[in-house]
């Protein structure tokens, strides 16, 4: 390692809270205001809004699961203590993925059920996970993180790391075989890790 | 509490101050430039200057009760020391409804009068000072918070916080029952929680 | 004083930071990718490019002149040790007329010798620097200040937020009386504060 | 140096990482969402993605990139301690060239195989890799870094900045003699560099 690094761990945080930050942001400039006149009835508005529901459920949506993502990403950080060249090359892959979030929830709100939108839509979701346990697991093999004392919960983050990632490989595959029941393939594997952590973090 | 997040203060941060700059900056987009002529006169262009009235009025105000949110919510952090995955799900949630706010603004600023349009607004402000209630009330009820010494203090912020939120519920009645008096129920209710609030600062 | 904002230096800067950094950004956004075709000639393409030239002209004056804001108000804050509620009410204004940027910069992008465009441009970055006055001088008077030793170097940064302020007002007088003027009586007033700056600096 | 700024290498480092962090996640707007029906078919569905291929190519190169520029950025502040006027205004034109990204990348996923727009897009990019020389030198020359021990690894950063931008000027020259040949130009002196670097490294 050529470059002492130490002083990087804080501003690849920096990087990585501001791509999150406006990634998560510009997800509402998909929310177009209706073109209404001001004579408009209440009933059209209403219905003019409601026509919305597709893309605010997309992004409340999108907005938890890459908020999700910053948390786990931001547990990583809490045990790395040293970054490496290939580390920030990791991680700025990830961070290409997340910023493209707002296409990708654009794709899905204009085409909700569409097979091919919901393809590319998990498919994001999954390439980020991916990359997230490709950070985490490189940063513990090569011996960047900062403690040595709390082994259980580090296992225990590569655990949830990796239930996220299963959640959205399930909802790709569903996406394939039956696209409608894409989404609760999704939420049911998450549920269902959520739960099981849930007992998991009790024990300990 | 499984993972230990006394370092995650600072990055929920500067996610929240991300969020909150980004949301503010993006209301900007909302104020479209008039497409006018080189030669078109300066009655002309100051006309169309001025039909921009109600955006840059929604653009100003927006603007400064989004900041007054981000004060509210950074003063919440200076009393808050530890941070637990819940508190940082409710943060969530909350920035999710401060992103929402250039639609919300965008809305308003089209169809200024429009009781379906304020109704909106109005909604979405109420639901950011209601999670701003959650998230602060659930630090002190979990024993988030750093200092037992200034009890005064913080009592001050819940009673602050409940003003605006208040406010923003009187507005929504408002809007229902009389939809151009809204604005002025926001403002009175809002006024009278600041005068309240400076006399009781000075009997401190 | 009710709450003790020591702590929140740090958060206002961030936030300042996070909006001059999106402002100075969403500023690119005015310059709009010409629609031209694979097949179109060379020559073709570059009358397109330098069709954008009052575009990217704008873009350039507006982004270095905010970042001239912005390195006043840090210098500001190099000196602030103590933040009070009156004090970040006024630099949320101050971002607010930030914020606004993109708008006036589009303005003037569009209508580039326009009278009406280059009194509002010159308006917003007046009342900027008029903003930047008012912090300034409140942070002085209300002894929000970090240290005493460094008078000359305070009433020194007093003289540079004056000058900019002074170029700003002769820019929109200049604007009225003879448009085309504008940008050069806010060019004289400018290099001749830096250049008087200049000796003064050399002085101490 | 009138002002002592040594406080300021913070907020100008928090300032970079948010126009970084702004432009690189802007490039995504540059992704139009297909207007596609529900009733669509897949094959037409895949059609139409496809056709984004060279945005999206350009998109995941230009963020790589500006990543690749934020690194050596950081890098170099690794060794800067104290921060002058001058380096600021120097880092500022920097920004600019870095914000104007979007629009070089907007331009190049156009027209992805027009000469003008290859040599706005590689001009960009060296003029970005020629204002961090500049910034490096300036640093370096003015005594402003912060320790005389690793001069190794800092004439190592001087080198790598300098491979950058030869890699870049190859591009602009391959532009102008062959267009096609320009991204390949980039690619093998870039690679080049990236070996002959790793040899280095491991001889150090």
């Amino acid at each position: 390692m050529p470059y002492p690094l130490t002083a990087g761990k804080s501003r690849i945080e920096a990087l990585s809270d501001g791509v999150f930050a406006i990634a998560m942001t510009l997800l509402v400039l998909k929310l177009e205001v209706p073109e209404v006149m001001h004579h408009s009835s209440n009933a059209e508005m209403l219905r003019q809004l409601l026509a919305l529901g597709p893309a605010l459920v997309t992004y409340v949506v999108t907005f938890l699961i890459a908020g999700g993502f910053w948390f786990l990403h931001h547990l990583t950080f809490h045990f790395i203590r040293n970054v490496s060249g290939v580390l920030i090359w990791v991680n700025l892959v990830f961070l290409m993925l997340v910023a493209l979030l707002p296409f990708s929830a654009g794709l899905m709100s204009h085409l909700l059920v569409h097979p091919v939108s919901q393809l590319f839509y998990f498919g994001n979701q999954f390439a980020i996970a991916l990359m997230l346990n490709v950070h985490w697991h490189y940063a513990r093999r090569k011996n960047l993180l900062a403690k040595d004392g709390e082994r259980l919960e580090m296992s225990h983050l590569s655990w949830r790391i990796g239930v996220v990632t299963a959640a959205f490989a399930a909802a790709i595959v569903a996406a394939i075989v039956d696209p409608p029941f894409s989404a609760l393939a999704f939420l049911i594997c998450f549920v269902a890790g959520v739960v099981l952590e849930h007992f998991r973090c009790q024990k300990v």
